[in-house]
């Protein structure tokens, strides 16, 4: 059994509004031909505000993509440790036990990535193992989730714990004119999360099924050009429109567990943009509230990439009205065009802070009585 | 149970020497202060010839980390499917035998991953979970093999598709004047490879155990400078003397499978340089024999990074003598400085042609008679 426990998320202290957002758009491409298209389009997105590492004013500037990347090595030793400890905690476990760290994030490249410095500075086993993702982006947060269920069904007793770090801010360029680009400009914040996924006790959502789709011959609807300054999102206009696509393979998975979409208890998706949930609603007959999370972070911390889901899991934790035995899904979507998803069930923390496992140490036990 | 079958590799044409390789290094570095020191360490790698994707002058030519990229890209994309296809028959299973790809390579960066691109084009299925991993340099092939075997521990009837795609050449910086990096120069040669895992049957090594092991504040020997001009290999003076370090977590893994080295009967090991080899023989107390293959793999090829085991590997097939029952290991070396081990037994295909598990079908069966 692989429990997914409850993430801790960060976000860094420079916000940025959809007014700031539409000014600088209105002002920086003012002779631009599609410029109210862009106004528009990044309207629709409801994104109010977002979370970014550098004030705008710096991160408006390319100062290459070496600088870019190593204020990513930087940030990202400056804040994953904080997001790590609290994700353990929630987990109730320390850095000894932890078996394999998952470290997803596709906005910045270290090799070796950031798992040796954690491993080395935070009290990991030597012997853990360490798995880097870059290259699944906003999909990376549900592939991190599956390939930890995976190995909790390998290894029944191992833990692992999943970071993702996403500075999607460092990948502003400043000369991609597309519409895409702009209205990705205008979608995409920072976020640090973790999680700890543990094959033994642990509160939250008990794993027991996962599975992968690609959408056959959309590799290049959403990717990066890789070029000397950095990374280059690309964003395919068709993209918007994959839910059509992927709304049915998530129904095939929960056909094959033998659930229905209709009696499931909660869904927490990425949501990349409005376009993905509102479709979502349409294609999988649900009401807009199933997706409230999601829409959630969309609204206040934007797209943050792989980090999408762990927030939106944080606000589920934090609303605390899914029941034990509630089943759901949690899926991530991006290029491939690639969905990774994973169904389960709800396994609460009982009022007497006992955990289904009964790994919790009830507070009482811990406080000197008298 | 998870069986590596054996591995399909292809190098491309273009053959340097270690005799072109030294009057390049003499000439190109003639007012070098530390030519003549670079000229020995290259001559004591033993490298006797590398294979790369470009000619010689275009390989020396830097035209930009985007041109490199789309190089890597072409490369890969020309190069990979035929080694696919032989790893596919060597292991008799199709594309959609196929639960997970896991790609590893870390001389070009594309999002999405080849994987996304080898799924549309040959016939995997859409489910085929994708694990592209670009951050663990030359240890990426000793755990590609590692997460393959968790995954078929996992899902036992699983068959897992490794590729390593490695064009180090394509790394090549001409600015980059250390030591360490005229060493590499003089190292490093390009190669593809793929083997397939197979959850149940097939003929090769049935992995038992597989651990990892990180050197403990090492990160930075062996490490990328992420610039504008691309990935710069950064190779700390101490990285040699590694074995004295790892050697003894290798034992260590041995132990806690209840086996002796000396005992063991095959080793398949990175060989990052020569230095690597020798020091395993000395601190494993083994004869120089016993890495043969990876020695040959260094002479013929080079440092061709996570392909390394893979073609020491098909090089154990090749010679033939190894009995089934024989024990050996499997481990990549590299950044973190980490170690990917693999422990298993020979599962040999029989004289009739019939694998122990009974799903290679004898060549008689197949020719007609008469």
């Amino acid at each position: 059994m692989a429990t997914l426990c409850r993430p801790s998320v960060a976000v860094p202290d420079h916000v940025i509004t959809m007014e700031q957002t539409l000014e600088l758009a209105r002002e920086t491409h003012a002779g631009h031909p599609q410029r109210d298209l862009v106004l528009r389009l990044i309207e629709n997105t409801g994104v109010r505000t977002r979370h970014i590492v550098q004030p705008i004013e710096d991160t408006l500037r390319h100062p290459g993509f070496e600088i870019r990347n190593q204020l990513y090595e930087a940030e990202a030793k400056a804040r994953v440790p904080g997001v790590v400890r609290r994700a353990l905690a929630h987990a109730e476990v320390e850095p000894a036990d932890i078996d394999l760290i998952v470290y997803v994030s596709c906005t910045g490249f270290m090799m070796p990535s950031l798992t040796a410095w954690l491993i080395n500075t935070m009290g990991f086993r030597s012997e853990t193992r360490q798995l880097p993702i870059a290259q699944l982006g906003c999909a990376a947060g549900g592939a991190a989730i599956n390939r930890a269920h995976d190995f909790c069904t390998a290894y029944p007793r191992a833990n692992v714990l999943i970071v993702s770090c996403e500075f999607c801010s460092l990948c502003y360029q400043p000369t991609d004119l597309g519409v895409g680009s702009l209205l990705s400009n205008g979608l995409f914040g920072d976020a640090i999360s973790a999680a700890v996924v543990r094959g033994e006790g642990g509160a939250g959502m008990r794993i027991e099924r996962n599975g992968s789709h690609l959408v056959p011959n959309t590799e290049d609807w959403i990717s990066y050009a890789v070029r000397d300054t950095g990374f280059h999102f690309m964003l395919d206009k068709r993209v918007p429109g994959t839910m059509e696509m992927l709304a049915p393979a998530l129904k095939s998975l929960v056909a094959q567990h033998s659930w229905e979409v209709a009696q499931m208890d909660f869904f927490i998706v990425h949501a990349g943009g409005p376009r993905i949930l509102d479709d979502l609603c349409h294609y999988l007959d649900l009401p807009p509230e199933m997706f409230r999370f999601s829409r959630a972070t969309l609204t206040e911390r934007g797209n943050i990439a792989s980090s999408v889901v762990f927030d939106a899991l944080a606000r589920m934790f934090e609303e605390g009205t899914v029941e034990t035995g509630a089943g759901g899904l949690i899926a991530g979507f991006g290029p491939g065009i690639t969905a990774e998803t994973a169904l389960g069930r709800w396994v609460g923390v009982t009022p007497a802070g006992v955990g289904e496992a009964g790994t919790r140490v009830p507070e009482e036990a811990v406080v000197p009585v008298g």
